[in-house]
């Protein structure tokens, strides 16, 4: 089964971008991209909600395409109707029996970007089997919650907590069940 | 001068307590217990707020009083009239001026517990020095927040990083300064 891990840069109080979405508190460090690097050997597919992949469209306007086109990127909506973008598909429908399909198929590891309704009911669905995040030494105050509310405990496992450049820390957890509904 | 250190054990998704007030999933390693003794012999002033004060008298009604009596133990409150411990001291007024205050007195360090309002407003004054969260590996959901928004970016430096017993991580950062009001 492939395995899907959630995660990325948060703040330490929880948040993958400040309220307006700026990421620039994020440190570019050489070891946390070699952190990234280490991981997107393992992955061939990217699953993104919509206001991430309208925030990475508005960062990136006018430059080339974020999206890796070594990479199956899905971006799940129900509102969009299109996506001009060839290396990227849109998902109109219920994200959870897709990805819980596309775990059984033949591939390598699934990387969900970004937080919000996605991760949370993928979580929900127990579809999501190792968090990792890149902790970064900020109070933000304001922002997009990595976690919201899933409904339930969700019990991990520590497998990694690393020393990051630039203060951060780096933690790694698996996903070890839901333990109530 | 003094310092100021706000902490505990937290959730990966950042909650002090669980919704109905539960700590039940707080792991009590040995080696967490050798980093609070650690910590003990620094401090001997604790600040709490109303919310953290009635729910140690919850926890321990019918047992021995939870406040170590060979500390100053400040509780904070705009509604409360009286506390019947002795071991507790009542602060009705506004509870930045007496912190910064108690900051310039002689003495040893100080322990801001719990969440909420208090260490909000302490945090905003700039009036914590050192922030020390013992995170445990698992997502509660909802709860009582170890953050709230401070309204301001708050600049932290990592002072440790340290795997705990049962798959926590000690996360130590002292507070650099406000970033922006």
């Amino acid at each position: 089964m492939r395995i899907v891990t959630y995660g990325g840069a948060v703040s330490l109080d929880g948040f993958l971008a400040a309220a307006d979405g700026a990421i620039d508190w994020i440190h570019p460090s050489k070891n946390s991209y070699e952190g990234m690097a280490e991981q997107w050997k393992t992955i061939d597919t990217m699953l993104v909600g919509r206001r991430t992949y309208e925030f990475a469209v508005e960062m990136t306007r006018g430059k080339s395409s974020p999206w890796n086109p070594a990479m199956k990127n899905y971006v799940f909506s129900r509102t969009l109707k299109e996506i001009a973008d060839p290396h990227l598909q849109l998902i109109a429908g219920d994200a959870v029996p897709f990805v819980r399909d596309l775990k059984q198929r033949t591939g390598s590891g699934i990387w969900l970007m970004g937080g919000g309704a996605l991760a949370t009911s993928l979580l929900a669905a127990g579809l999501v089997d190792r968090i990792r995040l890149n902790v970064h030494p900020i109070l933000l105050g304001s922002g997009v919650p990595t976690f919201r509310d899933a409904g339930m405990l969700v019990e991990l496992k520590r497998t990694e907590c690393r020393p990051m450049d630039g203060g951060c820390i780096l933690a790694q957890y698996d996903v070890v069940r839901p333990m109530s509904a």
